[in-house]
């Protein structure tokens, strides 16, 4: 009987990181905690890229996630300095799992759509419906990004087991 | 008499980060130690990002140096790809400066270069006789990567002082 395994889910950003802790076990997903990490100091992206970094190793040393699921950077952005200044934080933000043990597995977007909903490329409402039936929450997650984090969560859970299943 | 001020110049990648440490008090700028870190674990971000972070931190710890300058990524690469994961080495470099508690200066590589030869647009060959000039080396400093962190170094130098021949 595998044991429990705590994932945190990670929606990388400069100003809000949405984080999802889920327990996953025998029985369904169930989410641990869930939130934000802000990088508030407007102007410095040093200072931005501190408190991103210490937001969530806060969340790692406290929650003790085995492992860290984040969501791969588009490439094709439109614009591609707002994507290498998330590349920034995406860094610190992957440091601090890194830096406690933990292993770091990255999903595309598209990945994720299709695990939770069957369809790449779904929109963001039928993907939040999605979330909020597999871990039977009352309402969709407020702000978009706690919502996308518990996504990648879900995502490793269940690409995890398949992969369990395919070398069993 | 100010001074003096001890700069590290980065030029950051994510197989092979440059630094450059120059002592600058009164007289000619003196190169401390010059180097590069490298991110050897291939295949894993994550390692990677955690050596070049723990590199750059030794360098940190070891000089001592007062300010971090460090190249600006150019937004308009072709490979986008690129550009995003050397906006992660980018990301981790700048947390250890800001962890252990030094300003970081960002400076792109048209002003570099226009600091360093009066042509924004000089070539790479140009750009590395004027480090050698300056810092009165015999050879041009190798891999081209350690000439680009100490022409960042020296760019911080020279804006330095023009900026406190300004505002005295």
């Amino acid at each position: 009987m595998p044991e429990t395994l705590r994932i945190l889910g990670i929606d990388p950003g400069l100003n809000i990181t949405g984080y999802g802790v889920l327990d996953w076990g025998n029985g369904a997903p169930k989410v641990c905690e869930a939130g934000v990490v802000r990088g508030k100091s407007k102007g410095s992206l040093a200072k931005r890229l501190l408190e991103i970094h210490q937001g969530v190793a806060e969340v790692i040393e406290s929650l003790k996630p085995g492992v860290m699921a984040i969501e791969e950077l588009y490439s094709h952005y439109e614009r591609p300095r707002t994507a290498i200044l998330m590349g920034h934080a995406r860094g610190v933000i992957v440091l601090a799992a890194t830096l406690a043990g933990i292993p770091v597995l990255h999903y595309s977007a598209t990945q994720i759509k299709k695990i939770l909903t069957g369809n790449g490329r779904a929109p963001k409402a039928q993907v939040q419906r999605a979330i909020q039936r597999e871990l039977a929450l009352k309402e969709i997650p407020d702000p978009p990004d706690v919502a996308d984090a518990l996504a990648i969560a879900l995502c490793h859970g269940y690409l995890k087991d398949k992969s369990s299943l395919l070398k069993g």
